[in-house]
């Protein structure tokens, strides 16, 4: 279908409206909304928080009687079911559109088209995937669970450019500099959950929060009310997370993952934000495909921070879709720590296939992304 | 002094012209000459080859009697001595030009001014310092050897984005891609010596050489007689270099340096083009600053490709000027080898200093060059 500039350009607007609420629709998608008449705007919206009211609903209130008639620009398929608000497709049938494009249809095989059949037998015309690649980009995480109920996963690493993460002894602070430490709180502030291994917390004892202080350009764009904490899980297959880590400090979520019980006494120091998972062991350790199962049910990305050996086995067992290297310019040398443990390969047909989709420079940094779906 | 927009680009001229001998005139500088009667060039050259004519010579040549009353703009002091060819500043005064622009005075401590000061004694004026830094970049190893009798010392690393150089097994084809590899020629092509151990010949038996076939573009500017091959060097303590070694079979010159003797059944199979130098042993090893004292006699340029372990020293012993990296997208994992062995650090503040000065894209790969005197 050819589609006409004007299309195209309102599509583009209600995209880059739709990923105003990146940081905070989730477990929700992020989804825009722009209304036209005569290809002039009559009303436009974004969703912005779960149980708030979705882009279209926004839009149609902006445009009031202007909507009669007009064309609605969506960045996905309006839903069908009454949720904790009514179908957007019965709002938008409601005040009389006479078009709705669409640039993704919905991911979950469960509901996928039935917005859209909605529309269509109210005589509306639908036309749908205009822009559609860079519309399901604005959620990787939510098409990738609603078609494998599993959440996108991201690896995130910082290194010397000899692949080393601390001295010997343990120092890593600091080998990226600041702005690459602030990028990483960004990308905090988009993920559900951040996912670490006991070892990191007792060898670091992190917080794993975002500071608000430390969002650069981000802060002024998000309130601190508006900053919505990952859900932060720690991996403790033997159970041993002491109640003095700091991850406790903080009040928002923690998730703890253990092959092992802990016992009453343990749990008797655990604040009231504390929740915890008990999973088989696999190999001695969490499953890590059972554990992303389980955060597959709320959560559409999830990262890892986490040491060499459980950023390896995601790698390893193929279970991460990202990798974020960020790289200082340092040597540390050979007696450093090694970025990520991975099996003795003994060809290079062995190694995990991975495609650079960016490379930037942050700070003194470069920050490289790649697939490791390729 | 304020020059002219004309001064500059003729300078620029004269720099551009020096940079097509970088690849055939070491030992000598490469250095351009550009000569200009009323801001119109009348002649121009560069120094091709060592014994044959300077750039003052070629460019006089091509002006003939327009020499007389003209502007010589020289990348390089002109010299003052008679080597294998008379005094460049002889013949300037014997061509009658008015003036001479000069980018970069001789570094040699010992006859530096002594060619500006003949021209100024024959009553020729006599300007400098124009694009100073860029005529000396054009020849960073002369300038250095002649100021300190040291080469300039690079050394070239390749290794995944994990900082590895090969997998546990040794197996290292390829890591880096094709156009990475054919930029490594290059860099052997415009060195004077290929510094190499002993434990890389015996695990990898490279030839060193540089192959025409693999220049790339830079093929089709030289011809194969052109091409210079380095002085290949093999730091080889304890004299274990056997006769069946693939350097051996290309012709071009080896210099074996060793702190044992090597036996005279040895030295029996040895093919012409290899010479011997026996250094007192520091630490058990081949002493690396007397190494580079012996090569500062004839190399402007050398260039490192060893492990870890040779490579490392020359950091560690703050000997090497600079670090050309090239870096895969792959990850290879903690158990294939380091990059480069260095002191086991317990701060931040102990790291090797070193600056990016370049990173850019070499086909797949990245290639970082850094400044390790910052």
């Amino acid at each position: 279908m050819p589609w006409s500039k004007f299309d195209i350009e309102m599509m583009a607007r209600a995209i880059k409206l739709a990923k105003r609420g990146q940081y905070t629709t989730r477990p929700n998608p992020s989804v825009g909304c722009v209304l036209t008449v005569n290809e002039t705007v009559v009303g436009e919206g974004f969703h912005i928080a779960a149980g708030g009211p979705h882009a279209e609903v926004h839009a149609l209130a902006m445009a009031g009687e202007r909507a009669v008639g007009a064309t609605a620009y969506v960045t996905l398929e309006p839903c069908s079911h009454y949720g904790r608000t009514p179908p957007c497709a019965e709002a938008l049938i409601n005040a009389k559109v006479a078009r709705v494009v669409v640039a993704v249809t919905d991911p979950n095989p469960q509901v996928s088209g039935r917005g859209i059949e909605m529309l269509q037998q109210a005589g509306i015309k639908v036309e749908i995937n205009l822009l559609q690649a860079d519309a399901a980009n604005i959620n990787p995480g939510f098409m990738t669970r609603m078609r494998s109920g599993l959440p996108k996963v991201t690896i995130k690493l910082a290194a010397s450019i000899d692949g080393k993460t601390a001295l010997s002894n343990g120092v890593s602070k600091w080998i990226t500099g600041p702005e690459a430490r602030r990028d990483v709180q960004r990308m905090r502030a988009r993920h559900c959950a951040v996912i670490t291994g006991i070892e990191t917390v007792l060898a670091d004892d992190p917080s794993l929060t975002v500071r608000h202080a430390e969002l650069g350009g981000l802060g002024q764009t998000l309130t601190i009310e508006q900053v919505r904490q990952p859900l932060r899980v720690v991996l403790d297959s033997q159970a041993r997370l002491p109640s003095s880590a700091a991850l406790f400090n903080a009040t928002s979520p923690i998730l703890l993952v253990s092959c092992l019980e802990y016992t009453d006494a343990q749990k008797a120091l655990w604040p009231a934000h504390v929740s915890h998972l008990l999973l088989a062991p696999q190999n001695g350790r969490v499953p890590l495909r059972d554990l992303l199962q389980h955060l597959g049910k709320q959560c559409n990305e999830v990262m890892v921070e986490a040491g060499a050996t459980l950023a390896g086995a995601f790698m390893a067992e193929q279970l991460a879709d990202e990798l974020v290297l960020y790289q200082a310019p340092k040597l540390l040398g050979s007696q450093g720590r090694n970025l990520v443990k991975l099996p003795d390969y003994t060809e290079m047909s062995q190694l995990p296939s991975m495609k650079l989709l960016e490379q930037r420079a942050v700070g003194q940094d470069n920050r490289f992304i790649f697939n490791l779906r390729f």
